[in-house]
């Protein structure tokens, strides 16, 4: 049983009989969450740390997508946490997922070190929160760097996990070049990257990005991902994804 | 009049009649010096330096295809800055363009700081000279981190410069991390980035960078720029940057 609220819906995850319970005027997820579920790899037995997981959308995927062990997903805001433990019930997944309401800066208090294989993101894109009419508006959190920076997920993500850990990013590539001396302040290798363009001639507004904890530099740049064929029609690409 | 020896030939750049001397024995420019010639802006009454030029292909492009006021090309093979002297000397641009044979790590002993408005480089792509039969092969110090790393051509290049000075980069995209890495150490910052997919579903082989002395951190990454459209054909923008 779900417990949904007025202002919520409840939204079919369209695999596994998952649902997912959204508030359209706070945060629902996106495409970038889709695709970073397809591109995030957890092992039989792993364990995942989704760091500001907003309404558990990847800790959900995953535990579907994955034969990981046990997901994790910490978020600091109590409204988004909540909803997310609600549709953790809700899918009885409680065995499987906890959401854990904290700081990110505060990562250290929360989990023990080295406590995942696999950490994953999908962080707030915008620098700061200059101009924000209301800085403290869910939407405005979740999409820019008001309660968290670049700086300090890649921190959290490099405690959590020991040599070979894998960190898993959804980001806009305007950040490319910060994400990767900031990977590299932390010694986490960039292996993995894929740029993901709405169309196949227009620039690309997302960047999928694995990075490997004390790995050897040797960057692979996949094939490019493209969204839409046409303006409201997915590649086929997209639509697998959206359907494995 | 060109001075073309036995072991060389002389090509048509198929632009302003321009022509090109060189010896397949020891290495011809590829359509990645084209891509990159095409990538770099030289403004009205700028100076260009092209590190490590090899047979000059760079500096003879660009006199014809920008408006800038001088280009020089360092080079540190004797014989591949021979013979792009002897190109520039049949193509009767000894004033435009300066071929200077010399060490990049000595960069600051053969040019005054900030002595030019823009860097271009092609440069060694692969690590270190292991497992080379002939590390002293002029093709092998062409392609290998031989006699200069991505750290000495970085460095040179931001030496070179005054703030707001631009370098343009070719380069594989395994070494991005690492590029950007050594762009940010010595502040370069990289402000344009395109992918080059040898196809339009295969990963890219190719990156073009700018980056900006003392720029401000936002990356632009643009469009993909695909190279064939089946084996042997080229797209119709591959087409036109040749011919452009």
């Amino acid at each position: 049983m779900f417990e949904v609220k007025d202002d919520e819906r409840l939204d079919d995850l369209e695999r596994n009989n998952l649902k997912i319970i959204q508030n359209p005027s706070k945060f629902c997820f996106g495409i970038d969450a889709v695709l970073l579920s397809s591109y995030i790899k957890v092992k039989r037995g792993e364990k995942l740390c989704d760091l500001c997981c907003g309404n558990g959308i990847i800790p959900l995927l995953m535990s579907a997508k994955s034969e990981g062990e046990h997901f994790c997903g910490l978020e600091i805001q109590e409204e988004c946490a909540d909803l997310a433990r609600r549709s953790v019930e809700g899918n009885n997944l409680q065995e499987k997922i906890d959401i854990v309401c904290g700081d990110i800066k505060n990562v250290t208090a929360l989990f023990g070190a080295a406590s995942f294989d696999v950490v994953s993101v999908n962080p707030p894109y915008m620098i700061g929160g200059h101009g924000l009419v209301n800085p403290a508006d869910a939407k405005a959190i979740a999409r820019h760097e008001v309660l968290c920076t670049l700086d300090d997920v890649v921190k959290a993500a490099a405690y959590l996990m020991p040599p070979g850990g894998r960190l898993y990013m959804v980001h806009r590539p305007f950040r490319l070049a910060e994400i990767f001396e900031r990977l590299n302040a932390y010694k986490l290798e960039p292996k993995r990257m894929q740029l993901v363009y709405p169309f196949a001639d227009k620039e690309p507004n997302m960047v999928l990005i694995e990075a490997v904890k004390g790995g050897k530099p040797r960057l692979t740049v996949e094939k490019p991902l493209v969204v839409y064929t046409e303006p409201g029609k997915y590649t086929t690409e997209v639509e697998d994804l959206y359907h494995f």
